[in-house]
């Protein structure tokens, strides 16, 4: 068994270490990529490039931005009142594409675990309690998947924002537990933030 | 509903242009790649551009290689009496893949097909005579996909290669090694009952 090419090789090995992405896909890729046109090929390397160069945190949300402050803090028709926390920028890209949900978001950048050694301190939670002591915000909403840390990281807020006065709900169980938020369907998205519950 | 990231919704939207990824997967690879180390992503980066620059045709077979000669065209150990026509040069890497043929290729760059336009003459026809008109090719087996092109390719191919004196195979047409009768449709079992073979 030979390999014509290294240079081919390479880029399916490279490309079969993307999450999701076999040995068989990675092949396919690879031949793609080849077929493709210069300036396809150019257009797909500077997208990678710009995002690794580009993209900074929000220095309100903690979520990504092109900018200082992202477009959904920035955007002035959204509702301040109400701040939806999630784990990761991703989850906040999964709420934002049902479309359904108006109001802020608020990014952890993880959850509580303290397995991994991962504790409060090293989550974005400070500046979720400056933005809560404002007196704009009135509900917060904790979208953390529900998982044990998930969970364990939603009790936690809880405890520390209700005693300023903010009412603090969870989304509700309609994800399968153990489920991670980005395979949810949007539906069920949906769903889980209009059930959502106070914290008791 | 807000990207925030105008560099990242780029990226997703390059990313889904690729065969087998979907607007999640896209979404998935975006935020993986955002992760990656820069070294990584160099790496990733340096192995596309080595493909595109860097590949080209065997001179012999015209399947894909980093130099003039492909390495299997090159090495002296394999079967030089024997060689496999395929479609494709991925074909040639599924074959090759197997580890269970030690002959030669020739990749025809297609097949043809007078709906598209492609005649004998668009594809990499006249080097294969070439190739057996010299005594060293004893056969030549037609490895072309079990497709009307296909077949129309195989049945040209025959005609042209048999008055040289070659012997002229076609891969086997029938079940895949391991699938259910009840799944197969009517016409592959028709081909298997077609081509039985006298159990030995």
């Amino acid at each position: 068994m030979q390999n014509p090419s290294l240079y081919l090789d390479t880029l399916i090995r490279e490309l079969s270490r993307l999450p999701g992405i076999g040995g068989k896909s990675a092949s396919r890729l690879a031949f793609h990529l080849l077929k493709m046109s210069d300036p396809e090929v150019e257009r797909l390397i500077r997208a990678i490039t710009d995002v690794k160069s580009n993209i900074m945190t929000c220095s309100i949300c903690g979520g990504i931005s092109d900018r200082d402050t992202c477009s959904i803090c920035a955007d002035e028709g959204r509702e301040t009142g109400i701040v939806c926390v999630v784990e990761h920028a991703k989850d906040m890209l999964v709420i934002e594409n049902t479309g359904r949900f108006s109001g802020m978001y608020h990014v952890l950048a993880g959850s509580i675990s303290p397995l991994d050694g991962i504790g409060p301190e090293d989550l974005n939670i400070y500046s979720l309690q400056e933005r809560c002591s404002g007196g704009v915000v009135k509900e917060v909403i904790l979208a953390m998947s529900p998982t044990v840390d998930g969970d364990a990281t939603a009790l936690y807020l809880s405890s520390l924002l209700k005693p300023m006065g903010v009412v603090v709900t969870r989304i509700a169980h309609g994800l399968p537990v153990g489920s991670d938020l980005d395979y949810a369907d949007s539906a069920t998205i949906v769903k889980s933030i209009e059930e959502r519950r106070e914290m008791k």
